[in-house]
């Protein structure tokens, strides 16, 4: 697995409508993106800083995961993804051999088009990750 | 403020001894430094990925912020610190002045000699914020 750079960083949040604003007004980032992701039950919203994008996570279904992510922990932080070079399989097939518990077996298609797959945070010191490539 | 890209992205775990290996042997990322941070009551082990780096906090005091924090949340992502180009105290200066609440007044020495200083997630939609220059 050849990970070369953070892809993005997904914060949950309640709401959209108020998150956009501060990253805008009060960070001065500029959202470039707006998509609903109806498989993983959420609205999403883009920044791009530097090579990573902070992707924003408003659940659109309190019984998805961003909104017991909520429910339990408040908002803030969910997940790190890496971009892989070498493929999402491959990624999968590299850490499931080192004894990483898989959230998703085969790649499948997230927000942007890309090919992406998560492991499970209790292989992974805590951080849900989420491996992706173009 | 000028923000240029994620700094580093700062993850709280119990023990750097366990999580180097994960991170070099599984997910295949050299650590090229540790570095002791009194005055942050951590251990911080230090990955480049791209142009972030990924910065593993173990503390050295249970009582220490990051003690307290895996205490409460478990281990995982604690803070996004974000590099700024024309001067942490300018960036608190701005924020301060859209309603921000400050941890820091003034930026004070990080790990790597960095300038830093960090804004309380109740102000930042749930995300601990750090702002940073070399």
């Amino acid at each position: 697995m050849k990970i070369s750079h953070i892809e993005h960083i997904g914060i949950a949040v309640k709401s959209l409508d108020e998150a956009i604003p501060f990253y805008e007004n009060v960070l001065g980032m500029k959202c470039y993106a707006v998509e609903e992701v109806a498989d993983q039950k959420v609205k999403t919203a883009f920044f791009m800083v530097g090579q990573t994008k902070i992707e924003l996570l408003e659940s659109t279904d309190a019984e998805g995961p961003i909104g017991k992510f909520i429910e339990k922990k408040g908002e803030g932080i969910h997940h790190m993804a890496f971009a892989v070079e070498d493929g999402v399989q491959n990624a999968l097939n590299e850490v499931a051999g080192k004894g990483v518990q898989l959230l998703d077996k085969a790649p499948r298609k997230g927000a942007e088009g890309l090919s992406i797959a998560f492991v499970h945070p209790k292989s992974t010191i805590g951080v849900l990750t989420e491996f992706c490539e173009k």
